[in-house]
């Protein structure tokens, strides 16, 4: 298997052979790039151009067919029509290609005919063991090798930035804009990969057969939507071991977003925050700004990953510009990151050793005073010793821009410390910052991307162990849905505290006795009404029995004659409400999800997702991340709830996904919380199976 | 007042004499700057370097002192420390001198010894008509007269960027950031600002002094914090009216930023939405990123204002990068701007003219078969057309490198028409962006800066007349609180309505006949009690008389024998709760807020505030902002609430800002909003007089 991917790794980006079928004769065209780029970068391989209708392309040499050629190449890179597109498909199949790049669109997006296309290659490559890129793939690109298999317009240049990064992206535009940008700014690339609609190769797949490349050191994912989540897993999972650092740029934190990236890529998209959740937990690090994308990777790989449950990671900021830092600091507070200020004793260090009267905040301001290289140095020394701060982030002013060796030095000096730095210089400081970058030191162009990419490093968590998960066909909306008596059966089986409950008869003549006092709750029980309120089957506050059987009237005049039973509960007081969610999602597996509770929480979307299952630090964090919560853990002095209960309740519910419950999804809604040491208590639960 | 206002706007920027007290011999340290960089760029006036302990500096004549010079410079720059900068300044105003920019910190920030030297900056300026610029001013800079009186290391390079923007800024560090982030992207300015501590001349009298300048047709801001709101008010009204756009970004979004910013500068850090509301409502725009303001001005030369109450303003996307294009629709969604997708004619045509089978979508993708002029100049001039937009984004992929004259250039023919646009390019693209700079079309470098700019300008209203404010000195803390007896009174009076009330003695021995039907609440009625409800002075719910007598005598129980009286008011029941307050900033004037009801909206922090008064069109768009106030406009089938009555409660109360009432500060909460047609309630008031 391993050997496999070491070669598939080289059928992909060093082949030893390459076709290019559609090759223009028109370097201007799009089907002329590929040809051009390969001799422009000094491809070293043996390169064939397909053009059935031409002798000769470009001045080369062109084949009427693949089977016209000499051999068999390992890497076709197809830029022909989609029609053509697909016979050349069949033909790599035939001969046993290796690899085959299709930059053709028309297929899964473009409705029955383009299914039935994109089926065929997938069969094609079932039956011949050919690997697709694609199709709608701009192509496969090796700076190293100078395999140039690709139409993007931006790698038209000589001096191509080689480095050691690996970018795959949904966006065949992107991995130009990745080049160009990454080139401007110093970051090379060793390779870059347009993974098109994923039809075989998916882009976790892709970027797995290159764990081994002793020249590959990080990755920059630009991702447009949620596919293949277990191959990405797996990539994620093995490059955490490897101590290679994964960032990724999502697209889809909008709605509108999402909308359009359906339109797009004929992909379902994933619900961003199940994406989110997923990334997190796979130590895949999110970044929300293009330049954290592209900027972002040197602090991945000095900052440690964090533990759940462990201290909160706290950033100290040192200056020579109060305005500049805290444009710094106000996305970075605003992303929840905690800032802290120096120790009382740090800050008699620091003003001892630079003489200068630092004032007492939160922002280590050396004013321009600090712009000389002692000064910085010193004060970066302490900080680096301080146990306050577990990053240190180095804002530089206007003399970052002509006088690097006084302010920005220091701060390469100190970088050998094992404590991460991250340096953001407020002009535009091209030297500044290319003696940063040289000396592996994280540096920023803009304040937003250094915050960006600053906190999400500080969120980055160990890939979790893939728990033993009960894999079971996921059919969406075709499971059967449970009574709310099952409902309360299994809640009982997991451990979940719920309100005790009486199914009655529809068809009583008295209220029967009932195992828990006056006011009760009246609802209807049936699996087949699951908006019990909207069909009139609630009532509440029932007073006693024969307001009990007035409601019992109400309701069965509401439902209609095929309700046969009601439940009937006490009333709950609670401090609060929240709802506890579980699902197994099509993409990524089990989720478990904490919300807060009602309307208003709907709105604000606020809530906490996880996969499943997850441990009693992770519920803990879960509930940290809910504000609205905060109503609940002493806000204004109010009387606290039994946080520690509705933890033990959320990791509960998240065991299903090892359980043997065939449980597709599950919510409570609402779990009362009570107040401490009088635990959480479910009142209502729809539970669906597979 | 204008011909004062022209010869101080040259005194300041195009002054004919200048000295520079405390130039130093060494131009690498700070106070050897100004001279170096004055000759560096070939200021054409009068320069005389002062220094007491040296014949010559930097080879050129040094005096003894201002009083020794042949003549009174008009601007004199002091980079002397602090002690020798208040005498110097002593002197400026003692020979006549128009203004003294002061370098030296060690004023309002550094206790009572500075406030008293701050004190006695204020004094000279009274007593001889001197301005001052600063303290903690690290310069001025006219980059057309040349007069380069800054200490500023980022000033230090022969071609500066010469343009038509003034740039004021709070931070120092800031004006080269600007200019050197600005000259990386070929954009001048004319002259740049810093304004430091503003004792005297504040920044919005420093640009308004300019706006007679030919020379200026934009103002780019960096705000720490809101001083001087007047000022800043008076200059962008007379910006607007001489249609000259002002863009700001203020540091402050977080709370860690806001205290960062005290512990700084010295002065009060403004409420940032505070300062967002009255920014707004003077027409200045605020962007929440650097390269937004660096890059957003020439949007605002063509974007128009916005009228209250008029159609949200509408986006249309073409693209040739789905992907690369998201990236900016991604952050504009989220800042709640409406992309919308061409109408069905508008798709018909673009399809016909362009040959493209362009999918119907929000995004109109041409795919990188539209990276040819014809496409996408066709495809502009029909969206140019199309009356469903109002602004066009056009984003470019990675033809936008090498190949500008196919996909930037139809947008650079494009931009004569009405109708603004602006450009993302995805790669890195310089020579495309300069030229679309060139051509004066709005571009942007990030997809941040671009969807930040956008919105900001499409959220820019014109500047609303100052209405006839009721000045009043403002004395925290210090005003008489109304019992809620009196603040029924004012409500009664400025037309809001609420809920029936009336006043017991606590002493009574039965209960009397209310005017109103049980149930009831019980509250205290005392101007001393302002948190009723911690005091054990609220009763709800109380259903009879005898429950009326025991709740009084609850509630004397709990407040003790100061309590005189108590206030019964009818349980109201109504759809949800809102807040909506009144108060007079000390630095903005009056306010009015909106904000969802409970304790989930505070946590959330959901409101909405303007500068008050307002008319019925803003109180409509206040509650539009509100995020809450969704589940009260028929959210998921929920009744709706009556929200005209909750706009026209907005407005009355606004009105305080222009009535007679001396309210300090009036907060009605909760205000119960009733089914539509059945108007809101206000059933809980505080007001606070002068």
């Amino acid at each position: 298997m391993r050997g496999m991917s070491r070669s598939l790794a080289q059928f992909l980006f060093a082949p030893q052979s390459v076709a290019i079928v559609g090759q223009s004769d028109d370097a201007a065209k799009t089907a002329g790039r590929p040809l051009k780029y390969l001799r422009q970068a000094g491809f070293g391989g043996r390169v064939f151009p397909i053009n059935p209708r031409r002798q000769e392309v470009l001045g080369e040499r062109a084949y009427a067919s693949l089977s016209a050629l000499p051999e068999v190449p390992e890497h076709v890179y197809i830029v022909a029509p989609t029609e053509a597109a697909v016979e050349a498909v069949a033909e790599c199949g035939m001969l046993g290609v290796k690899v085959a790049t299709v930059l053709a669109d028309g297929f899964a997006e473009a409705g029955p005919a383009g299914e039935a296309r994109e089926a065929r290659l997938r069969d094609i490559c079932a039956r011949t063991g050919l690997r697709i890129i694609g199709p709608s793939s701009l192509g496969i690109v090796d700076l190293r090798s100078k395999a140039m298999l690709t139409a993007n317009a931006a790698f038209d240049e000589p001096n191509l930035p080689v480095g050691r990064i690996l970018a795959a992206s949904h966006s065949g535009s992107m991995i130009g804009a990745l080049l160009s940008r990454g080139k401007a700014r110093g970051i090379g690339f060793a390779g870059l990969v347009s993974v098109g609609n994923e039809v075989d190769l998916s882009l976790g797949e892709i970027c797995e057969a290159t764990l081994d490349d002793p020249g590959i050191d990080g990755y920059m994912l630009f991702l447009e939507t949620l596919r293949h989540a277990d191959a990405l897993r797996r990539f994620a999972h093995a490059a955490a071991a490897a101590n290679k650092p994964v960032l990724a740029y999502k697209l889809g934190r909008s709605q509108a977003a999402r909308e359009l990236s359906v339109s797009h890529t004929g992909a379902l998209a994933g619900e961003d925050d199940v994406a989110d959740a997923f990334l997190a937990d796979c130590g895949i690090v999110r970044v929300d700004t293009l330049d954290g994308l592209i900027e972002g990777l040197p602090l991945l790989r000095r900052v440690p990953r964090r533990a759940p449950g462990g201290r909160k990671p706290t950033v100290g900021v040192v200056t020579t510009t109060a305005g500049g830092a805290t444009m710094v600091v106000d996305p970075l507070a605003s992303r929840g990151v905690a800032i802290v200020p120096p120790a009382p004793e740090t800050l008699a260090r620091i003003r001892s050793a630079t003489g200068i009267d630092v004032a007492p905040a939160r922002l280590i301001d050396l004013t321009t005073t600090g712009a000389r290289y002692k000064a910085m140095k010193a004060a970066l020394d302490i900080l680096n010793d301080a146990p306050e701060f577990d990053l240190i982030l180095a804002v530089v002013g206007s003399s970052a821009r002509f006088l690097p060796e006084r302010a920005v030095k220091p701060i390469i000096d100190s970088a050998q410390a094992e404590k991460p730095i991250a340096a953001y210089l407020v002009p535009d400081a091209p030297a500044a910052l290319a003696a940063l970058s040289a000396a592996g030191v994280p540096n920023f162009r803009t304040p937003e991307a250094c915050a960006d990419a600053v906190a999400a490093a500080l969120r980055r968590r160990a890939p979790r162990p893939t728990p033993p998960i009960k894999k079971r066909a996921a059919s969406e909306n075709a499971g059967r849905v449970l009574d709310e008596l099952e409902a309360h059966a299994m809640l009982d089986r997991v451990g979940i505290a719920r309100a005790p409950a009486l199914a009655i008869d529809v068809g009583v003549t008295s209220a029967p006795t009932l195992p828990f006092p006056y006011p009760v709750a009246v609802k209807v029980l049936a699996a087949d009404i699951p908006h019990k309120t909207e069909a009139g089957g609630v009532e509440l506050n029932v007073q006693d029995s024969d307001a009990l059987m007035a409601a019992i009237a109400r309701i069965a005049g509401n439902v209609g004659s095929r309700l046969k039973r009601v439940l009937v509960q006490p009333m709950v007081t609670a401090l609060g409400e929240v709802l506890v969610g579980y699902r197994v999602d099509r993409d990524v597996g089990p989720l478990v999800m904490l919300a807060a509770g009602g309307v208003l929480a709907e709105i604000y979307r606020d809530r906490s997702l996880r996969l499943a299952p997850v441990d009693l630090a992770t519920a803990q964090e879960m509930i940290g991340e809910v504000r609205g919560l905060a109503a609940l853990s002493g806000y204004r002095n109010r009387p606290a709830g039994d946080l520690g209960a509705l933890a033990r309740t959320i990791v509960a519910l998240s065991q299903l996904a090892t359980a043997q419950e065939p449980v597709a999804e599950a919510e409570i809604n609402p779990l009362m919380v009570r107040p401490q040491g009088e635990g959480v208590i479910a009142v209502d639960a729809v539970v669906r199976l597979f």
